[in-house]
């Protein structure tokens, strides 16, 4: 910091919250009383996450006029309780200039019930499930923040993520602002989860440490928006690129940390370590092999799983459901499924529906009934010949002498949706999906039929990661009866089927989804890293063909970094173009 | 233009084309098809519309390097077609600046078998259905194209929409354009209907003729692309603001002009108008009455009319589907569906089928049958007695002596929606869905049941526009029985039920529902329109807490400024948040 007598550091209370899209009452009560809480702990300043008035990501909410007002009355309240503790939190600002879009995003400083300060986002991102630039002009002036003797550089989120060369920006916020000689860096980020994207986060903050010589607070948000899942993690760093502070994954935590205490190099009259490379994010695995043991890494599949957990409880508190309903098959994706919802929710509010059909093995419903004995949650068997002998009967002026195929194997599945979304009616519960990535991927799989729900929860787990996870749960709670693990997959919609009979092998199909979804290769590519040219092909046609299924989907927790839904946007293209 | 002595004018051929996304044959051979046409009447330039190598809007393909080479290779094909005609044709570059996004959407200009220049759009719509800025970087550099004694002020779509001061836009691209002295101005676009939208385009085309004093050749696509339909009317301006050419709406079409005719302004000895200020589009209603109006006016909806058929036509054939499928139930929603669904595909094409409940009236029958011996399509009764009857006593150990309420009307809905499903998937047959946008609005239809289908027909018109697009298609054909037009809405799922007992009369809704879906005013707003405050909140609570059904709707062929779907992106908030 710039040589300053009077400095003699302040406190900082890192607030690492979980807003709710467009619950100005509950968020501006939570960042109050965190204030108050940072008050009773001597902090000069809380630090709050990005947009943690309003909830990220708003959408098009921030289209209207009348929610922005909302978001300013809300920052109004926020203000007046800044007597004593300052408060840095996200908002959104207006553009003054009538040329752009009519929003900032901004980092406001709230200090002596006044707005001191508003920092405008530079580099909005917009890709994946990211639409800054639809909503926000980017900010165009760079300035530092005085406060308390510090001088500020504040920024928001992804105005970090260009150390210097990385190709994705055209402007460095960074070393714009650091033309004004600012002493303490200052981030507020909403940077959603994805599995192993924390070791990329932790580079990038302090890589603009080692870059900066300077220390660096970082304080993002935590907690599931419908698919989108923030994963807390909040750091600081001091100014010789040491961790500071390193504050909860999938919850709610707070910290405080003395800004006396960041500046060990100075402290030891050590220069600054100045710029430095970092290591960049390590290059995806192309090889089958490599890619199934990335896909099933026992360190990701720990952190999916709690990301899957946080998923399913915020939906259902944001939401205002108590109970969830999950067909349970005997299968090991309905497993999973409900054993994390028993997990998430209690297992006396998971209610498991066993529906039977004339395909059905017998092991089946054995294994489901096991299931839910050892998770200890409801569960309820209703066969479906009846239906389907009455829909069947129903069909046949019209079916003819037809022979059994795809309408008779989907109208069990959709016998099975309508059952469960009746009782889930009647009784006030939530579907939730089983769906695996896998199958999503290649349409295996019945529009209203399994295809229901109103939360995916495995949906962006490739199989390989569902018998992994299920693995993972198996080694803390022993709830998963081995047989559901060794079974090979069936749909059982016909007698004897196998998932084999329509999909390759998992451990050959996965690897090749993999390089297709998350690696964007074409064709020729995904064969030159060893697969078949052949199955190649048909496999991309099959996930290009089904883009009309996945389009009803519902949300699925996003965990890679890739899911389905809001962050692949695909044209709904012929069937026969690959 | 500036004066030149050898300039002796140009045949300009404009060719509205209808590509295909992701079909670089069909659309490549259709281009080099169209330039041979060019060169048979003597042509010098063909102009086709924007991105019509790849078709618009390709989304998440444009991430795809694959993709990218098939539109190089496309560019490379079409380039050595441009030996006698040059060709001015819409595909992705790529940015060889390593910073910013990838890609270039841009204006190639080919010719002699050469890439002649290669022009970027600098507006990049990043509202409503598009995502421009996701893929692209916008033009930081403006040069006048040289071509055959011309120069021309060569753009993108939306580049010409900035018309000094409209407030959306940060960058003129033709005012940085006028600073080189152009003579002539071509606009490649890719723009989509909506209602009332066309005069707004050539009030844009002709604003820019009448502020710059230029003659401009504007080429627009045509055809739907799943959603969006893009409904042509390519234009071409004289100096003096005079209409020289206006092509077709809603077919493909192409027109040959001379640039020597397209300066009556110069040839007279008359100065250009000079800068000159245009009316923008009229304010959107804001009264009941009006409201109820502007949604019904007469114009609108024949323009809708064709927007529909064009949508339900091109679906099917750039999808490979042959025949249609549709619930007819009696109601007005299906008799709509069904005729339009008749004439873009032909009677013999759309199958309807009647389903029949416990709880439907007689004359529900008798009406959907009179409609479809008028229609002169194929129907079949499929009573859904029987497998109701069965799902409930299936039910009844769950159910117990719950009282009849929605699980049970939901019930029967999903009955429907399963013997639509199994008939389709029996014969091959699409599932045109029948909801209409007061519906969809309010959460007043069954997930799985009467809102499944494949397209929706009606989606983006509220039934007011629904009645009187009714009437629109009774005055050509007369093939809606008037049964159908004079009942009370019901959706026959208990006894005399109607949906004036849900949701309140749609004369009174549907002026709600524009100002927040289409004016995205606030509640106070509303109310002070002319609306029930109580009413106007209750209305927004039901539009806000279903949110979570239209996310798993089918696509929507949008008509309106505001279609629910890809253009408008809410969060699934919690059901209690107004």
């Amino acid at each position: 910091m710039a040589a300053n007598a009077e400095f003699r550091g302040m406190k900082v209370f890192l607030a690492q919250l979980n807003p709710h899209i467009g619950n100005f009452e509950a968020n501006t009560a939570r960042i109050v009383d965190a204030l108050r809480r940072a008050g009773e702990q001597g902090a000069d300043l809380a630090v709050f996450p990005e947009l943690c008035v309003c909830g990220y990501p708003p959408r098009d909410l921030l289209e209207f006029d009348d929610f922005i007002r909302r978001c300013e009355a809300s920052i109004d309240e926020i203000r007046r309780h800044t007597l004593q503790v300052a408060a840095i939190v996200g908002a959104p600002a207006r553009n003054p200039d009538p040329r752009g879009k009519d929003l900032f995003n901004a980092a406001w400083l709230l200090h002596g019930g006044e707005v001191k300060a508003v920092v405008h986002k530079t580099l909005l991102p917009t890709y994946d499930v990211f639409d800054e630039y639809r909503y926000f002009e980017p900010a165009y002036a760079w300035q530092v923040v005085p406060f308390r003797g510090h001088r500020i550089a504040l920024t928001v989120c992804e105005d970090i993520w260009n150390l210097g060369d990385d190709p994705l920006y055209r402007v460095s916020p960074m070393d714009r602002l650091m033309a004004e000689h600012p002493d303490l860096m200052v981030n507020i980020s909403a940077s959603p989860f994805s599995y192993g994207h924390d070791a990329d986060r932790r580079a990038v903050v302090r890589g603009n440490v080692l870059r900066y010589g300077l220390p660096m607070v970082y304080a993002n948000a935590v907690g599931a928006q419908t698919e989108i899942v923030f994963d807390g993690g909040s750091l600081v760093y001091d100014d010789a690129g040491g961790l500071v502070a390193a504050l909860s994954c999938f919850r709610e935590d707070e910290a405080l940390v003395d800004t006396a205490d960041l500046y060990p190099s100075r402290a030891a009259g050590r220069s600054a370590p100045g710029p430095m490379a970092t290591d960049g994010p390590a290059a995806p695995p192309s090889a089958p092999p490599d890619i199934l043991r990335h896909l099933a890494d026992a360190q990701h599949i720990a952190q999916v799983r709690e990301a899957l957990l946080l998923g399913i409880r915020d939906y259902f508190s944001k939401m205002g459901f108590r109970s969830a309903i999950i067909g349970s098959s005997g299968g090991i994706d309905s497993a999973v499924t409900l054993a994390l919802a028993c997990e998430a929710l209690g297992p006396a509010n998971v209610r498991a529906v066993l529906m039977p059909s004339p395909f059905s093995s017998g092991h089946s419903v054995d294994d489901a009934l096991e299931l839910s004995r050892l998770l200890g949650n409801p569960c309820d068997v209703i066969p479906i010949a009846g239906p389907y002998d009455s829909l069947l009967h129903t069909l046949s002026p019209v079916f003819g002498d037809t022979p059994f195929g795809i309408a008779e194997e989907n109208l069990q599945s959709r016998i099975r949706g309508n059952l469960l979304m009746a009782v889930a009616n009647k009784f006030g519960h939530i579907l939730l999906n089983t769906s695996n990535k896998s199958e999503l991927a290649t349409g295996y799989g019945t529009l209203y039929g399994d295809m229901a729900g109103g939360l995916s929860v495995l949906g962006d787990l490739y199989k390989t990661q569902v018998y992994a996870l299920a693995e993972d749960i198996n080694r803390r709670h022993g709830t998963i009866p081995a047989n559901i693990l060794e079974k090979a997959p069936s749909a059982e919609l016909r007698p004897n089927q196998r998932d084999s009979d329509s999909l390759p092998d998992y451990p050959v199909l996965d690897p090749v989804l993999f390089l297709y979804i998350e690696g964007r290769l074409g064709p020729a590519q995904i064969a030159a890293a060893g697969n078949d040219t052949a199955l190649v092909g048909r496999i991309l046609r099959m996930v290009n063909a089904n883009e009309y299924k996945r389009n009803q989907f519902c949300p699925i927790i996003r965990v890679s970094g890739k899911a389905f839904g809001v962050g692949r946007r695909m044209p709904i293209v012929a069937r026969h173009l690959s």
